[in-house]
């Protein structure tokens, strides 16, 4: 195994994975295979084990996940969703611990509606991403879909807005991350449901 | 501990607050680690159990909970959050033993579009709230947000309507009472259906 | 215990109907304590199980039951709804063997929409009604609601269709019934699917 | 029993799909006892586990299976659907080795509101059912319903895209396909989530 990461710390980062996508799963945020999650192991040099490709995303085992590298090469098990170096981008670009990819209907949906960006204020829901509750317009960013991940990563670097830990692709669905995983899990709610909320409001 | 309220009862307390938490959590209605539960536990002086601040609503446990007196400050626990001073408020003003307060999509979106209160008549479901199914019209209230906990009790206060166990905050959610936590849960089902009943009718 | 029917057939009963209306509560077409369900335990006379008034419709257990009679009249057990009368109504008139009663937004908003009846026309899902699949027209009947259930009985009555196991109640629910507790959740099922389909189509 | 196919194969089978069953009816796309699922046994003759008919799909046991021929004829086991034939018909046309039959509310409304076929596009889920996410038309096929199993099949097959992996059936449901019952799963949950975001979008 690299340098200090471990079978066992890899294993202990699975079944932690497996369990918030065995979440997601549960709210239809992962339909089909879509979808993965990941958590930083090491910072220099950087690597992260992510969820293995192809899986049903809510019957994960602890197994069923990959340690990459900071460009998304696999360093040790299965094959990694190629989104796995838009992960390593992020966790690099945002000192983010865990990052969260989901198909949500609704991210899709508000993606379509507001191509330059879906604009929140006076929710206090904005609270749950650190934001204040009133008279500040928090702005998620909307970027154009690829399937190059280099240019992905540099479309959601240059649209990043730092008062929101997410980002919503285009025709595809939603990236969110956190200090870990479970910071991230709630900063995914919060923006879907504000995301739910701009739906019902139309 | 304070006076009568042993670590015992406090414990109590915080398994049900927990399981009521949970209930709401599974519908959707807690997102992120939003809203919060309390129990009164004495009536002179007053004395709440109140959620604590910053856990998944899914999974607290019985110790996830924090005593604080009729000013919403700890006596007992964690740190809770700011709104238990208006859980106190509640508690004093209208005498319920229970707390509900959530974050729902259909509460924020009906408060955005009826900011002026929302009317309900005619709905066999208005007897879940001991009101009659005909012919009167019942208003559940709508008060402007605030983080000044003080502003938003007298908000409260000056617009609650005694037919209706609970008050929308716009841009916010619902708070919603009852005798026990049964009953604030019960009608925090029957008031949440009713927004979601306005909402399919458009 | 009335006759043939021991305090082990109602408990059995009971049995019964908790796990149904646990079903339909997960549905959220029971909210509050919202909702009744019964079955028919002897035809002459005729005397049927009726859940107990008051209680979380997903936390029934088996002796959450009352024996009612021909006229909604408690026999054994504990304070039934009012609205047994109207379910032993439902049984004398359709010869039905169970009855379930829910409020369903759909069922409501649909009601509003078209209070002369809410029909169905070339769906496959008739056929779990036992209806054609097309060419026929099957209209649900919507009744006036009222707290007299004599005369809800009455409207019941009047408006029923032979072809559909099922009224709306305007402003407050729906009613199925068949011939045993899964026959009337099948087509409760179904009917709730249709009433769904007719809010999605607008 | 039949050639190859023993009682052990046929019950193992119908464990699978009393599985892949119980998790469609919990998203409640099998509501009542609609649709069916089927699983291939044997190419050679062509012999598929077809669920038994009439049964709660979220409570099948691993005997509520037929085995049917090419014919859709049941060769061992209770009575199956009629719509076994259409499920070996499938089969046969696409050399599926599973198909999934469900009724959703997004698939009836989006086939009544484009009964010519419904166009997707520039969406990344598109890659879950293997084609791309960018610049190519993908067309979900709309077939007018039918209760001659013969004639829906020819519709079907006249109909059939061979970049998508799914029918709808106007007025009735979603047929869908795949290798094995569980890429004819992700399959359906692929598609009914494309159906659903363009339910949302309008």
């Amino acid at each position: 195994m690299t340098a200090d990461i471990t079978a066992q710390d890899l294993h202990e980062a699975g079944a932690v994975l497996a369990a918030e996508s065995a979440r997601f799963a549960s709210f239809g945020w992962m339909r089909g295979t879509s979808g993965n999650l990941s958590v930083v192991l090491s910072r220099e040099p950087l690597l992260l084990a992510v969820t293995a490709s192809g899986h049903d995303k809510g019957e994960l085992t602890p197994a069923d996940v990959v340690l990459v590298d900071g460009q998304g090469a696999a360093v040790q098990g299965g094959k990694p969703s190629a989104e796995a170096e838009l992960h390593a981008r992020v966790a690099a670009l945002t000192g983010a611990g865990a990052v969260v990819h989901v198909h949500t209907v609704a991210s899709v949906t508000m993606g379509h509606r507001q191509p330059g960006g879906i604009a929140f204020r006076d929710v206090e829901m904005l609270k749950g991403v650190g934001q204040p509750a009133h008279d500040v317009e928090v702005v998620l960013p909307v970027i154009a879909n690829s399937q190059d991940m280099k240019e992905l990563g540099d479309r959601l670097e240059e649209a990043r807005n730092p008062l929101m830990p997410a980002v919503v692709v285009a025709g595809h669905g939603l990236y969110v991350w956190g200090a870990d995983p479970r910071q991230a899990r709630h900063y995914t709610e919060v923006v879907e449901w504000l995301l739910e909320l701009e739906l019902a409001r139309r």
